[in-house]
């Protein structure tokens, strides 16, 4: 063993001019359109990504859970979404400043950045592929939206007229530079998905506007709202000029506490306005919050400053720790949109925005670009396929703006909201899901998620890989994966193995895989691997009793009920003996898992895989007992045997609203 | 028995005459001051009362748990909160109007309200017993204020001069009315202490502005802040004029809905807005819920209004059974200061106004008096010793706005709040505890706040009657009370058997009582008591081990500890081997009180009772586990025997802030 490995890296020495060459030619293939080559986050060339990300193009879903839900996505969410978004005037807000519209401005003073939203989810679709229909509509909402712009590059619909006078001079509320970065990232996706850079160009003019007059020497700046400073990074990815970049930094680096008299309230809640690096811990508005830490993340990819590196490692541990649902979302606190101190994790309560819990997957990916570390993985696929899953219906018509942990029957999902922040981001969030599959990295490739799929793409030296991958994951335990390299060539390829699994076996050509798969780590398979070669992947997918630190205020005496990246929960309607979901028990012991019966239904809500176990229901309604009462008393209490029916969390609310349940009091059989 | 019985009846009958010829006797005791006979409220004449409320000069408190923190609010807290008033303009916002001084108006739109409640609180002092100093000083701010007061009769200072024209036209956030309700309050309590009707005359002046020009034929009237109805009804027992008892009909029934163009969410938050008797749920703002719950009781034992009754019993039920803190602490939201759903009890995010207690306790010591019931008085004691006790620190200088049941430490008794509403509550409070010890009714006279104290009183047949109790409750577990009427008479005593004891056991002179005490009843003794008679009644105080309702959200797995009518709580500082108390679990058992060491430290915290139990604490912390694990993993836990030291809930966060714990995780053992 020892022989060959040194014989591969001195061949790998001796053609380390063969390879440049190669990559080379691969770059070439998109040197006349570099667009086409940069994926969801341009990382190709960001000194301290470890990871980088391929492009959206490069991915073709099957069929399976993600395929459907995008086309759902793009089927009735998109073209629903746009029209809500004429109804409420939020296009008319641009034309009116051309004089093609009439009305007033209507609309929260943010709304420019709803349908920049919808355009760059848009633009990730047409990322997978052309519809010119799609196309159409974007070029004509941006000759629209460009037809407002002022000659000095100014963009925005609601400090203009009379309110022109405040343009800069109240940032804690005003979200110019939020509605600046939606549209720089609107901008930079539809440039990556068409090589159209005329959003991108007018973004670009209000982008060297905003570097021109503001600054640490000139007019101070701030992101009331967070979310410029990753557009920023990512306009500097797309275009080489490094004064974005250094804005960012600016922005992050929150000097201007003292010229815009910033008080000790609205730092904690904007996340911003001071030094990025001296926070110790999540607060305030949870949105801001991640948009923060995921610009910071983007800046340290360019950067490689150790302070924010430290700086988001803390923060990354105070949340992972103390503040994240066991669903990824995040933001306890309905006041301030907030989070809350440590272990305060409410479940009825949960504020738990969808935005959130999509920033939340943006900062982990930007965090696994850093480190190819699993870890980031696994958060980003729990907020995936739960706490942002939660926020589309499944007829993608209806949306969650909060997404409870439990719920008495309140009406969670509304077609509209007079903030719409959060249904195109979920949009733009499913589109650009193929983005999110695979990486690669100086040695070989990652495969961060399980999805029937094929990349079409090349390792980092240029050659050409293939990988295709087939599974029918989350329902079902393994994974397939067929490797195609171009030439037959050593390399790596690195397979997360979640950390909610047990125990996992991995084979290549049906033999064992060198290395032990752990559970919360990146699998490392390295070989040289010729076309034909298949890897197989199977997870135990045992369902799991899972309980919260003790010191989590509201789920002492609870289990949290997960299979896979799945998360469960019980709704009211099915339990078939009628009984109250909040007068329930589950007597549930050391092997948990195995007593659940497992049954998938293809037919309840768009196929989903059903969890059935033995429950305990009080035989008197809890309602019918006292609020307290002596311990003595209480445990006297009888109970009936009934079967209890968990439906994964996600699916929940889509037969109306229902009584629901994450946490569920459990008891010792 | 039986024919005693019918013999009294009988008896009863014939001297009809007779007894109403001794009422009136009693009566022409203070027939040309009949201020002297009206206690905290006045039921004397209240034909639906089945209690009716002694003067608090007719009690003297003896030494004793609540005369020491008397003593310490009125040496402290009364002076040191008139000078704070005074510092923040709250006075001199009366001032300015008559050009006595050239500040602009400061605070929030309700401060009148503060300065009326701190002289309520004077004035309850002086009914216990003349302090020339302090009636001086309500002389002195009653000129000021009421040199304020135009012609009409209209006295608030937010409402002048640019904001004139804004009076009455912006109800649900005004609080002109709120304030007309303390200022009434306050005129009748100095009216009861001394007879002087200045403050009176000024306030009815106000009132018959309203009367006149307000009401379902001519303006609109609504109490965005309900309070004003109990005065009104207050007004009308001691002035006698119907109008103000109809007129907190009008405000109580909600009819301006429409004409004032109310939203759902105001008729929500202000409870207030919509029929009284069409409510089925406390919600929205908790202090206005409970102000609005005792209007509608007061307007109840003066109409006999059977759907007042019925909404009364639903609110109250869904109180005591869904809403209400351990502590009696009411308002789960920090959001709107409001009530939660129901089973929604947060700890640490708990709001539980200081206010909102008091005002608890207001509404129970209402419904005492409609019914004659003691589970109403559990209420009272209940919130007053731990919920409304914890809101004025030891030494009578600080103050809670919320309540917590768990702190990480935060800051929450502070010397000053913006919103000061709570501080004067407190003082309020404190200075009228005389009045809640004893009632009399038609057959008797009640027990129902154990004290050493005198009543010096007569029952309502006119026979004169003295009782004297003493205890050392609530850290003794003993009363005795000596009976002296001014004749050997037959008449029942109702002691009240707390709901919080297993058992108690009462003699008189020596032989068990007739009847069994029962926990939570009035234990009543009929005989003919003559002078000399002792009763004494002994509790069982075990320490006791007390769960919540298992749909209470957030105290699942976790018991509280109480002894006697307190609340205990786990404080930092008291834990002798520094285990961070979020750490420790106790093992308790069926026999949970027994294994309590109970001492009583004078010399600690003014005092106090201090209770011991063995615990368990983590070996390794808490905060170094994940935030979520598979249950067996978690149940591997290993611990180490260590001593929990409790102190009673009310006495936490006097030693500057630290880390406590009501709800502690328990284990079996």
């Amino acid at each position: 063993m020892v022989s060959i490995k040194a014989n591969f890296r001195h061949l790998f020495a001796l053609l380390g001019v063969g390879l440049l060459f190669f990559q080379v030619t691969a770059n070439a293939q998109t040197a006349g359109s570099p667009w086409k080559s940069q994926g969801v986050i341009h990382t190709s060339s960001s000194p301290y990504a470890k990871l980088h990300s391929v492009p959206i193009s490069a991915v073709k879903m099957g069929e399976g859970f993600w395929a459907a839900r995008m086309r759902t996505s793009v089927g009735r969410s998109i073209p629903t979404m746009l029209q809500l978004l004429e109804e409420h005037g939020v296009v008319d807000n641009f034309r009116r400043l051309t004089g093609r519209n009439k009305a007033v401005r209507t609309g929260p003073v943010y709304t420019d950045s709803d349908i920049y939203k919808w355009m760059e989810a848009v633009a990730f679709v047409l990322q997978s592929g052309d519809r010119p229909d799609l196309r159409a509509t974007v070029d004509s909402l941006t000759a629209e939206i460009l037809a407002a712009q002022e000659p000095s590059g100014y963009l925005n619909t609601y400090y203009v007229a009379e309110r022109q006078a405040k343009r800069f001079a109240e940032m804690q509320r005003s979200h110019e530079l939020y509605c600046l970065g939606h549209l720089l990232q609107a901008a930079i996706a539809y440039y990556r998905a068409t090589g159209n850079r005329k959003l991108l160009d007018g973004g670009i003019k209000f982008a060297d506007y905003l570097v021109r007059d503001f600054g640490p020497k000139k007019r101070p700046a701030l992101t009331g709202h967070p979310e410029l400073e990753m557009a920023l990074v990512e306009l500097y990815r797309t275009t080489g000029d490094r004064s974005y970049l250094e804005f960012a930094g600016y922005l992050l680096s929150g000097v201007e506490r003292e010229r815009l008299k910033l008080r000790d309230y609205e730092i904690k809640y904007m996340f911003s306005g001071k030094p990025f690096t001296s926070r110790t811990e999540l607060e305030g508005h949870a949105v801001r919050a991640m948009y923060a830490c995921s610009g910071a993340t983007d800046y340290y990819l360019e950067t490689g400053d150790g302070a924010y590196r430290a700086t988001l490692e803390t923060l990354w541990q105070d949340m992972v720790t103390h503040k994240m649902y066991i669903t990824g979302g995040v933001g306890s606190r309905a006041e301030g949109e907030a989070f809350g101190e440590a272990y305060e994790l409410p479940n009825a309560q949960a504020y738990t925005e969808s935005c959130a819990a999509i920033a939340n997957m943006m900062w982990n990916w930007r965090m696994l670009a850093a480190t190819g570390e699993a870890r980031f993985a696994d958060v980003i696929e729990r907020a995936l396929y739960n706490g942002i899953n939660s926020g589309m219906s499944l007829d993608g018509t209806l949306y969650c703006y909060r997404n409870p942990l439990e719920s008495t029957g309140e009406q969670i999902r509304n077609p509209w909201y007079e903030t719409t922040c959060c249904p195109p981001n979920l949009e733009r969030t499913f589109a650009a899901l193929p983005g999110y599959l695979y990486s690669t990295s100086a040695d070989g490739v990652y495969v961060h998620l399980y999805h029937t799929s094929s990349l079409d793409w090349h390792l980092e030296n240029g050659t050409g890989l293939k990988l295709s991958q087939e599974t029918n994951y989350p329902w079902g335990d393994a994974v397939t994966l067929a490797v195609t390299p171009a030439a037959p060539s050593e390399f790596s390829i690195w397979l997360r193995i979640p950390a909610w699994t047990s125990r996992a076996t991995a084979t290549v050509n049906g033999e064992p895989a060198q290395g032990e798969p752990k559970p919360g780590e990146y699998l490392q398979i390295r070989r040289r691997w010729n076309a034909g070669d298949a890897v197989r992947l199977v997870f135990d997918m045992t369902p799991r009793a899972v309980v919260a630190n003790t010191r989590v205020r509201e789920s002492l005496g609870r289990v949290a009920i997960e299979r896979g990246p799945l998360v469960y929960c019980l709704e009211q309607q099915d339990q078939a003996g009628g009984e109250t979901i909040f007068d329930v028990s589950l007597p549930i012991g050391a092997d948990a898992g195995k007593e659940f019966t497992v049954e998938f239904r293809p037919g309840m809500l768009e196929g989903i895989l059903v969890l059935r176990h033995k429950g305990i229901a009080s035989a008197k309604p809890l309602s019918a007992e006292p609020l307290y009462q002596p311990l003595e008393r209480a445990k006297r209490r009888a109970g009936k045997e009934i079967e209890l029916t968990f439906i994964p969390y996600y699916a929940g609310a889509n037969r109306g609203s229902a009584a629901m349940q994450v946490w569920i009091p459990y008891t010792l059989p």
